[in-house]
């Protein structure tokens, strides 16, 4: 698969990512991308020196600000390695995400995790966007740091997760204010798909529904921005 | 202009939006379906029910889900006359967008407005994105509620908000915490663009800089989830 952007191709090298070849666009001297081409150069990463429109053929976002980089698919994460980089923590945070289907959201939840030190991020096999150029691009790097981990039924990752001590939380409608739950401990936070929030199943399985209140006409935030709330109230109250 | 998506749609003619004639996908039947077509024709619009080519043809933005509405252009409303409906409020918000680019976040942002109860959202004539088709429909209708206010100088309208006893956060990097603001009266708050941040002119206008606590190897989040984090928090202390 391919790695496309300026911030997207930087992190990927930085996180050390096995790149097959970096393809720049010719004639780019700004800072930024000097910079990354001597971090590519620096570890013996093979360049190719191309035209625009070669790489505007080789992207598939279509936005690839001059760099195109090729990898070995995506490497998710077992869960169970999730679990045990958790267990000397008193206060980890995962996140599950219940059929998220847009890439751009999948790509701004991965950001979210990356940036406030989420342990890992959930996402289901089947019926859900995976992490794909797009989620990688719009994640603006943060799928090279964040362990993302694919599962079959996302309903036995819950009942894994309560099995080892974590307290589990949907964000969804009609639970406790967000602002009046003490969140404490190790906690998953369980995300709903775009459409209908989350499953009837699933919610059944939290331990707690939260919710941000709404001072509109509307019912409903975009995911990734409800899911950004929710995290950072989390870590807030620690 | 053209509104397009069934919660765009049905949050339009809500919202008392002229619609000149409503475009309706043939033979759909399911129950949100009818409750828009219901609540349309007993506001006495012109519904034209036509196959689903015939909406793909007309659709702009690809994903119309079966509804496609034209109306006269976006109405922005003036900063004057948001300001005057802050005048007896002693906690209002608006949102001042400093060159927001990609719609999708124009249209989340939107969301987060109308979700938290925000006065009015201003934008920038030039080198930003406008209310388009997209933003509409990313904002899930909420652009038929919002005040939106499109300036010429964003520079202007923060010195405009200072004289009318508004306090002006920018949301950037190198601020203070946060967590440790005393976020209390009329605030104006400024989210920077994609690419950049706030404008170093604009910043110096500030009375102060707000900033997300940031815990892995990436310095920011996605505008329109850090705008929500924000946005939230100015709401939780209130």
């Amino acid at each position: 698969m391919k790695i496309e952007g300026k911030n997207a191709v930087a992190e990927a090298i930085n996180a050390g990512t096995t790149i097959d070849r970096l393809i720049v666009q010719k004639g780019l001297s700004d800072p930024s991308s000097q910079k990354i081409i001597d971090s590519a150069k620096s570890r013996a990463i093979k360049i190719f020196f191309r035209d625009k429109q070669h790489l505007d053929r080789e992207s598939v976002t279509g936005r690839h600000q001059g760099f195109v980089a090729e990898v070995t698919d995506y490497k998710y994460t077992p869960l169970e390695n999730v679990l045990q980089s958790t267990q000397n923590q008193k206060d980890a945070l995962i996140l599950i995400l219940d059929g998220i289907e847009d890439p751009h959201n999948l790509g701004s939840i991965i950001r979210v995790a990356e940036c406030s030190g989420v342990s890992g991020v959930v996402i289901p096999k089947h019926r859900a966007v995976s992490v794909n150029e797009t989620v990688i691009k719009v994640s603006s790097g943060a799928a090279s740091h964040v362990a993302v981990s694919k599962v079959t039924n996302v309903n036995d990752s819950i009942k894994l997760l309560k099995d080892n001590g974590f307290w589990i939380y949907a964000a969804d409608l009609g639970g406790q204010s967000l602002y009046q739950a003490k969140l404490s401990g190790k906690i998953a936070l369980v995300v709903g798909g775009e459409g209908n929030g989350v499953k009837q199943l699933t919610r059944k399985l939290c331990d707690d529904v939260l919710t941000i209140p709404m001072f509109g006409q509307l019912n409903s935030l975009n995911a990734s921005v409800a899911c950004g709330i929710v995290v950072y109230e989390i870590l807030r109250q620690r």
